[in-house]
């Protein structure tokens, strides 16, 4: 369903193992780049309404999700700051071809993957820190449906701008080099490192 | 209250008269970049969490907005499409000097006079076309509070970024500015022209 073609490592465990507070933070910054992008996007092709609809819709849900994973913060004392970027966003902003419809089409894709990603280390960070820690284990198991719903929506955006079938194609290489992305990885503790 | 040193010529109210249908199409592009500017402005200064809080309710409203003149619009067989832009917005940005903390004061203040332009517009329009569109008028008469509201948080969120009598001091100079711009005008009919 969320088109992922790997299992995240036992390394980003790791980071959440030895650096949630940081990993906290970085998923408050994630909340509010997802609503920027949807923003974008509905700037970007803003004659077509569905589409306007579908993101203005996305851009409130991540404000709310900001909101709650900064409440997250200040109910933990965790000061909220900047954060060096990590390379995910933009290794997969790099593959946007840059003539329209295909740009189209990759901003929509790129987007649905990353909110599966999200999707996908949400319920992994939910498991793992259930025993532990139980309310964070309920607002991450919380949060795995709307982005799992955005995802889809993101890619049935797609379809906008090109057949299903060079959508689903485009998606499968798409997700094939998402993978790549994520098994090289980085050394900073990210939601999508 | 507005902080604004001109009305409205009768020039822009021909424009009004002349070219109604293609002003509506404007107002819903300027929504939609209403909350652009305050989503921008979250992220430029995110680590504010009250300017975060005060721009992801203006995001929410001015796409809500959007979607009011979006409705308005489709009701009157008004097809939405893509404008020329108008010089207002690119020579206002002019004006905003690129050293922070200024920088910061001066996006805040050049968001708070363009607010304060609708404010006036909104009202001119709403008087202008009462007697022979009684729907319009309402809906330009209801949407004066919010986008007044507005102003007003943008000027006061400059304030967390220069004491109060330089921030006061600068909109006096902005707006002067504004005034200028406003009262050069432009031939395109548009909500600022
Ligand atoms: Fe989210
Ligand atoms: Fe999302
Ligand atoms: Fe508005
Ligand atoms: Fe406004």
């Amino acid at each position: 369903m969320l088109h992922l073609q790997s299992e995240s490592t036992q390394r980003w465990l790791l980071h959440v193992d030895q650096h949630l507070n940081e990993l906290l933070i970085d998923h408050a910054h994630c909340e509010r780049k997802a609503a920027t992008t949807a923003l974008n996007l509905m700037n970007a092709y803003t004659e077509d309404l569905e589409l306007c609809r579908e993101m203005s819709r996305v851009v409130e849900e991540e404000l709310e999700h900001f909101f709650m994973v900064i409440e997250i913060l200040e109910k933990r004392q965790i000061p909220f700051r900047r954060l060096a970027v990590g390379p995910y966003g933009r290794e997969l902003n790099r593959l946007i071809r840059s003539a329209e419809p295909d740009r189209a089409v990759d901003r929509l894709l790129v987007a649905s993957l990353i909110e599966a990603r999200s999707c996908e280390r949400f319920s992994l960070l939910s498991e793992h820190v259930r025993e532990r820690d139980s309310e964070l284990a309920d607002f991450y198991a919380g949060l795995f449906e709307s982005e799992a719903r955005h995802h889809t929506t993101y890619v049935r955006l797609a379809e906008h701008f090109a057949p299903r079938a060079l959508v689903r194609e485009r998606l499968d290489q798409l997700s094939k080099m998402e993978a790549e992305i994520i098994a090289t990885g980085s050394d900073l503790p990210r939601m999508h490192s």
